[in-house]
Formats: structure tokens, C-alpha cells, sequence
């Protein structure tokens, strides 16, 4: 049964008529079709006894129709009114339209007002979001294998860092050069801008690539990933340039432990707060629980924010298929800051990375 | 005035009580703090008669510090739940909390749902967008200047671009050589990801670049930006390698005539649909009106998506300050396909372009 057809039948069991895709990436992962349409409408709309169609701007009709999808395709000229355009589409089937769900997590509010004034006695109160989660959280072998790609071009990014390092070269030089190398190769996307922060300024978990220059005796951190046909890579290794201090070295030590063991136990029938857990305990019991201020992972997949959320509170119990990060961090303020990750995918009786660049620590210069 | 008090003197007259932002380029534009925190909540929190607040992710708070925000900030881990932290915050103020104002055209339905819950007996009717809009639509001296520095870069990467030009080139190479380009320069954001686009492959206007190589006798498009400090550039030029066809060189010439047509009638008192018209009217004429298959022109400032929207149905008059795209396009499927864009500002009596590169066609090869 393909994806949309599992949609289908889900609203045949909840007595729902139609369903409403706004989600780029849901849009991606249900038709293959994906754009960014920024401030212009993109839905897939899905009948639950009727073909689905997929609207968009009309400069994209012919891109969706040579990315494979073979059902009917509605463009519109960017003075028209795109929500009566897909009201018209729909009444033009004459099927049931009174119930309708919705992406809740991404309709914005301003869309469903759109809909609602479409159709004023259908009720939207159904929330899509949830089961496509669902769907979403398991992944077959076939994204398993484009993860597994994405995790490669992502070893290939380190390694391009690593012999780009020099101590005084700025951050952003040392991305510039994996950036090219990645681009020359032809992969032209990255899954997010990647962070390499050396030394103290490693310590801000979300700060950016800086003109900031690499220090000797430091460490650098190195968060990065790369996009392959829709899925993403994402992985974090930290590394020492000359000799770092004892606190640096102490860190990385402690960061490395917890990452390791949580990677061990990450299996089938353990939980998502269980294995943030593992983690945090080791961190904890060395004394820098208060310097691990993030959860211990995210689900990924198309994007580095998806389900399982590895963290306190979520009792899932892992399952094979899901896919997400193993990511301690350590973070000193004005000091050092340590984060060591791999993204994995549950498998029958354990789990495999999609990366495998070391994750002892390595000196350089 | 500064321009969170535009805020609280608009709630103030509308007798509304608290402002929810939650667009991150909203959050910006009024705080100067930017984050994109995906699934992750960031809201400023603004009052008709209290200070205002940020929430965030606890990770981001030290970042929102040192951005120079020097109301309250609050963060919050991600176990935690974030609506009803929010909503604590407001009840501690003991201010009203009657009448909300949202983004309406980005607060998810599942965000308004939860603020909501907090405050049931609350009216989250009214939206912000539009007074937002406005706002956003005349730039100050102090954004145009930032608008400036990005197009200059802008025309730093035709420069780079035109030099990596080759026949049997790929069109990502000719990318990888101008994003390595720009990073060593210390630009390491481009506004999207730049379109590269060889004889046929240009026809599709929102392609890709691809791994499809140069070829000659071709026109070939670049369709690039660069962001400056949260301000964007925007630009398209169309190059001839080798001796393009007679059908190539007639739709520039065409595409030439209506952009400096257009551009030379940007002034304050024509209204968008109106421009857009002086554009469409030249290449109607011609014979290709039928490929000229998108709005003359986007504004632009924070991102290429902001208004006016120069098209067709839009009366807005231009007034000085108002920054957008004048970019007509002629794509023939399958043969080649040209756009030529400027982003301008209104002035007192005319227009001024972000960039210079010159639009006459130019031969290489």
C-alpha cells in the first residue's frame, strides 16, 4: 500500500472526508514532488474515495509533473486566488466535503481562515499532524539507504575539515573549503549551515561559523550534514589542535563516555527518556549535568527535526526503523565546549550509524 | 519611535492588550535577534503598557542576550512545555489578557490552539500581519544601506561566476566556484540557493542548477543573492557563451527593453499593477506574453518574499522606500529561456538599483 493510500484509508476510518498536505515536506514525502514555496500555497489534497490532487504556482506545474507524479496538477498565476481555485477543484468532484484534516503543526492560521471561508460549514477541527508523525517515524529501506549516502557525504565533510584545519585560519575559511569540496563532488546542499567553532566559542551550543580564528591548544567542533535525494546526514565530532587544557581534555573525556554508552544501549524496547538517561547520568555523575542543557537527540530523516525526541518525559519505546541523534555536549562557558554525535537507525536487535569518522579524540598540528 | 512602541501604540488604539511575534524575520525586524528555532518556540511577547519579552529555547538565551536585547528573556528546556510557561509569564504581569493580536499568516494552528488553552476565555481574532506588512514596507535609510552592501556582494559573485564560466562545465561547478569565492570573502550566507541555468534548462524558471554542463552557442542565467547582516540582494543576469541562436538573442533583446522600460518608470506615484503592465505590455507585444508566466517583480528587504507584490490586481502606489524586484522573464520550453532582474529602492523622484553589473548582453567563450 503506498503512502497516500495509507492516508486514504485512515480517513475512511475516521469518517474524514478530505485531507489537506501544506507541509513541504510532507508534500515530499507523500508525492516525491518537493519545492519551498515560501509565501505561495503548495497542497496536496487527498480524498478519501477520489484521486488526490497536488496544486501549486504555476511555474511549478511542469517541475511536479516531470518529478513522476501522474495525477491531476492545478496551477495558479500568482494574482489569483488560490484557495478558491482548490475550492472550485474540489466542488467540481462532487464528493463529501464536510470533513476535513489538517496539518495543524504547519496550517498556518491565516490558510485555514482561507479554507474556512471556501468551505463555511465544513469543520477543520481534525489534526493530521500526529499520524503523519507516525507514518514518518518508522523508516523503510529505502530511506535507510539514503541516509546511509547522506552519512557518507558527511564522513567525506569531516575529513575535508580535518585538513583544513590551521591554527589562526578563521572558522568560516575552514567551511569554505568543505563547502567546496562537497559542491566540486556535486553535492550542493547542506542539511544545515555547518558549525565549526573552536575553543571557548564552542561553549555556545547554537552559535554560528564565526570570522573567529582556530586557537592552538584548543579543541574545534565540527557540526555538519549533508543532503542526499531528500534525506539528510547530521554528525558532530570535536578534535584537539595542539595541546588543550586539562578541563578541555576532562570534558571531551566525559562527552565521549556518555555518547558511547548511549549508542550501546540504544535497542529495541529501551525509551526515548531512558536513553537520554543513559547519557545524562555519566554526565551528571562527573560533575557537568548543568552544562548538558539540551535533550540527548532528535528524530531525523528528511529533516533534523522529526520523532523520536530523545529526552526526559517521552516514554516511546524505540522501535526498528526510527532514526534519530545520539548527541551529549558539555559546555563551559568561557571555557570549552564538547558535543560528540551520531545519528543511528534502530535495527532488530540493536542499532548502525550512518557515520563512522572516529570519535576518539584526534590531534592535529 | 522605536519600533516595538509602533506595536504598543497600535494595540494601544485598537484596544487590543498583547502582541504574539511569531515569525522569526518579525522577531528580528522588531528585537535585532534572529534564530530560526524549526519546531522549537520563539515568541516576542509584546504589551500595550508593559515591557516586552522574549521566549525561546534555553539554549538561545545567552545568544538573545548578547544580541543587545535588553528586556526580559526567558528560556526553556525541552522537556518543558513552552505555551504554558508563556502563559505564566503574562498571568504574573497581571496586565490585561482579553485581546490578543497574531501573525496570522504564520502562527500554526497548533500554536494558536495552545495559547489558546492558556487563556480560553481570550480573543485571538485580530491579525498582525497586515500592520506588519506596512511596517515592513518602507525601508529606512539604515536598512537600504544594508540592502547596499548585499547587492555589492551580489555583483562580487556575477563576477565570480562569469569567470568560471566553460563550456562542458556543470552549472554546480560554476556555483561551488562562486560560493568558495564568496566564503573566503567572509559571505557565508547566500539569500537562496543560486539557480545556474544552461540554454534549455533555463526555460524552467524555478529549476535547479544542475549537473547539466555549459553549453555553447547558449545563453546562460544566474540568478543569485547574498544576505548582509539580515538584508538580502537579489539579482538575475543572462550571459551568451558562444554564438547563441537568433530565437535566443531576439527574447534578450525583448527581456532587455522591458526591464529598462520598467525600471525607468519605478517612481513614486505609478501603482505595482501599473509597472508591471509597462513590462508585460513590451513582451506581449513582441509575441511572448505567454512565456512571461510570473509577477513582474517581489519585494524584498529580510527575505525575497515580502511586499509589494508587483503584479497585475495590485493598485498599491509606490512611495519612496519601498524595495522590490524588476525581473521579467521569457521562457520557450525546450529552446532557452532569459530573465534580467534589479532590485531597486523608490526615491524622492525616481528608483536606485542594488546592483550594477551590466545588463548588456555579454559574450564569452
Amino acid at each position: 500500500m503506498d503512502k497516500i493510500e495509507k492516508i486514504q484509508r485512515w480517513l475512511a476510518e475516521k469518517n474524514r472526508d478530505i485531507a489537506f498536505i501544506s507541509d513541504p515536506k510532507t508534500i515530499q514525502y507523500l508525492s516525491g514532488f518537493y519545492s519551498d514555496p515560501n509565501e505561495r500555497v503548495l497542497l496536496l489534497v487527498i480524498f478519501k474515495n477520489k484521486a488526490p490532487f497536488l496544486f501549486g504556482p504555476a511555474l511549478e506545474t511542469e517541475a511536479i509533473k516531470e518529478s513522476g507524479w501522474s495525477d491531476p496538477v492545478y496551477g495558479y498565476l500568482d494574482h489569483e486566488a488560490p484557495w478558491k481555485l482548490i475550492g472550485d477543484q474540489i466542488r467540481a468532484r462532487e464528493t463529501d466535503d464536510t470533513y476535513f484534516a489538517i496539518e495543524k503543526s504547519n496550517l498556518s492560521v491565516a490558510w485555514l481562515e482561507s479554507a474556512q471561508q471556501e468551505f463555511p460549514s465544513a469543520d477543520f477541527s481534525t489534526d493530521l499532524t500526529p499520524m503523519i508523525n507516525q507514518m514518518r517515524l518508522i523508516k523503510d529501506q529505502g530511506e535507510i539507504e539514503k541516509l546511509k549516502v547522506a552519512g557518507k557525504w558527511a564522513d567525506f565533510a569531516f575529513k575535508t575539515c580535518f585538513e583544513a584545519v590551521r591554527v589562526g585560519r578563521p572558522e568560516s575559511r575552514v567551511a569554505a573549503e568543505m563547502s567546496y569540496a562537497l559542491m566540486k563532488s556535486g553535492i550542493m546542499e547542506l542539511s544545515f549551515p555547518a558549525l565549526i567553532q573552536s575553543a571557548a566559542h564552542a561553549a555556545e551550543p547554537h552559535g554560528a561559523t564565526s570570522d573567529k580564528r582556530i586557537e592552538n591548544n584548543a579543541l574545534v567542533l565540527f557540526d555538519l550534514g549533508t543532503v542526499w535525494d531528500g534525506y539528510i546526514s547530521d554528525a558532530t565530532r570535536t578534535i584537539a589542535v595542539g595541546k588543550p587544557n586539562e578541563k578541555s581534555l576532562d570534558i571531551y573525556k566525559v562527552c565521549l563516555e556518555a555518547q558511547l554508552a548511549a549508542q550501546e544501549a540504544a535497542k529495541p524496547g529501551i525509551t526515548a527518556a531512558e536513553l537520554d538517561k543513559v547519557a545524562r547520568d555519566i554526565i551528571s555523575k562527573a560533575g557537568y549535568g548543568d552544562y548538558f542543557n539540551h535533550r540527548l537527540g532528535h528524530g531525523m530523516g528528511m529533516s533534523e527535526h522529526e520523532f523520536p525526541s530523545i529526552m526526559s518525559g517521552n516514554d516511546l519505546v524505540l522501535q526498528p526503523g526510527m532514526c534519530f541523534s545520539i548527541e551529549p555536549g558539555i559546555y563551559i562557558p568561557n571555557v570549552a565546549g564538547v558535543r560528540i554525535e551520531d545519528c543511528v537507525h534502530i535495527t532488530e536487535d540493536g542499532n548502525e550509524a550512518f557515520t563512522h569518522t572516529t570519535k576518539e579524540l584526534r590531534y592535529f598540528g
